[in-house]
């Protein structure tokens, strides 16, 4: 019966209807014909309603995480909510310490929503997947009326495995311990900003989404210490930050003249009036370790491409209030707050 | 800093603003008091990115499941959009022949949806993974601007351990096979459906909505040939057994008389000119097995109490064209073809 299609899929030209979250044929077509074809593994390929497969290594944990993507505008300089689907909850395996094994992906999509878009989408979320060696196997598709969705949301949930004895945790930090960052802060947000309001600026901002997983493998084999790492998403650096302070109940000391921000970004913010610590990243790892494995682990993020312009931005310190705060460029001290929303919303 | 909040969430009057997606206070407020209350667990309060849980034993393989949900109105009677992502999840894991382990669930947030609403599905979602043993142990919220959302949907996804040499899929049926289900058919989306078009029966009419982990347990303990578990939902039994068919290359020969069928699910069918057989379930299994097995199996499924109404409903056949076909009450023959769409949107 399921062979009994009139016709394939009109990628061209078609849009995603209500039956295509109905359970029937048309759902079946749109699965093997879109999401089949795209992201075609041995796992999704075994049809049922979940994915069977190998489990973690003896003596590993398992990592779970994951993350809805409601980012809009949908297609960005740098990447896409598919990519960004996929990258996203990588990092959140990968920041545990953990080896990203397997995404699960699931989809809300707005009646009316150009088949074209969803193909498109649905192609770099398979390329982001293949390119870090994370397959999606298994998935789940589900249509809303239209002015009922935005075009497309996308679950994805990672698991992972995590070696015996490590234990990553945002609870870690101590006192005298060194923060380091892997690379220019407030990319993605800003991309992200000059997007939607049709900013121009003299270079274009690209967002910095991509996988860390190899980054967070690199930075665990260089500081056999380390206490934990973080991707400053929403809120950026500084929610990132205040939320370990908490955590781990000591303060941070940041230092302004270290922290690295692309040129471009750092025009944008000041035309815009935002500060770039508050502006998510997709790309960029926080790491805290001991103050002697922190030339190391700068060494190490700087050898890999994605951390080319890793830092040592700072130190844990105790603070009874934890606090984090920054000395500045000249000379004086701020605190680092965390905002009570988020200046962008649906960044990611 | 984080404790720093002016006052306590207002949940009886309050609503979903921006900024409590925005990664920020507002948003760590929301889920400390409103989430991470309701589902508190070990691996939740460990508060970072991911959740870092055991694995399965020795031998075991993973079994991953992801479901989002979508279902209008939120709320319905035997159940809300709560329940019925725990169960969606934990029964699609389940089918695998796996035991559930853990759960991430992930909310789309639209801005102004009611406070006192989401603490109620959240309070429904945490008894239903409570009463199954099944914790949330991690997830993620994001906020949609009014009118590019719908309330709210959740994202669940499943994790599960599969015992050694178990294999269940919808490939394996054979002819000559038992074809059995748990219960009555198509209570779930009728009661979805009156509740939508605010139809008022003689009786009314629940949601089967419940975990059928146990009673998937209770299968593959009865019927050691097991070949497959499915739970009948979106296209309901018709296009279930069309996909097994399918997968199988077999054809499926049904006996309308021994499908069981609530009255009031049969008048409210009649009445509104559909067939049950479409109808999604949401606490139904579908199980084939040897024929030899079969009546071991159905006093097994009748020996727990979702399964009181099991029945013993057809047999698998050889059929070139997989079509799946019903010997009808009046001694005729029909098709049971499975929809290209869905009569119901959103019934999960």
């Amino acid at each position: 019966m399921r062979e009994n299609y009139v016709r394939p899929l009109d990628i061209k030209r078609g849009r995603v209807d209500l039956s295509h979250g109905g359970g029937g044929r048309a759902m079946a077509q749109l699965i093997s014909e879109l999401f089949g074809r795209a992201f075609d593994n041995d796992y999704l390929r075994q049809g049922d309603d979940g994915a069977v497969l190998p489990a973690p290594g003896p003596g590993e944990r398992l990592v779970m995480a994951t993350d809805a993507h409601v980012v809009s505008p949908l297609f960005f300089p740098g990447g896409d909510i598919g990519s960004l689907a996929v990258h996203g909850t990588i990092n959140d395996v990968a920041v545990m310490g953990a080896r990203p094994l397997y995404l699960a992906a699931s989809f809300i999509l707005e009646e009316g929503f150009p088949l074209a878009d969803l193909a498109r989408i649905v192609a770099s979320m398979a390329g982001a997947a293949k390119a870090a060696g994370v397959p999606v196997v298994t998935g789940d598709t589900k249509v809303v009326e239209q002015g009922h969705g935005d075009g497309v949301f996308i679950t994805t949930t990672g698991v992972g495995a995590l070696p015996e004895g490590r234990h990553l945790s945002g609870a870690n930090a101590r006192p005298g311990d060194a923060v380091l960052v892997s690379g220019t802060l407030g990319d993605h947000g800003m991309a992200i900003m000059a997007q939607r309001e049709s900013l121009a600026f003299d270079s274009e901002i690209r967002s910095d989404s991509a996988a860390l997983h190899e980054l967070a493998a690199v930075a665990c084999a260089a500081a056999p210490g380390l206490r934990l790492l973080r991707d400053a998403t929403r809120g950026g650096l500084a929610a990132t930050l205040n939320e370990i302070a908490h955590q781990s109940g000591v303060g941070v000391m940041l230092d302004e003249a270290a922290i690295p921000i692309a040129p471009q970004v750092a025009a944008a913010c000041e035309f815009l009036g935002l500060d770039p610590l508050n502006i998510a990243n997709e790309g960029k790892l926080i790491a805290i370790c001991p103050q002697p494995e922190a030339e190391a682990l700068l060494a190490a993020l700087r050898g890999h491409p994605l951390g080319a312009r890793a830092a040592l931005i700072g130190q844990v310190v105790e603070d009874a209030n934890h606090f984090v705060q920054m000395k500045t460029a000249f000379g004086g001290r701020r605190m680092v707050d965390w905002l009570s929303g988020e200046q962008l919303p649906r960044i990611c």
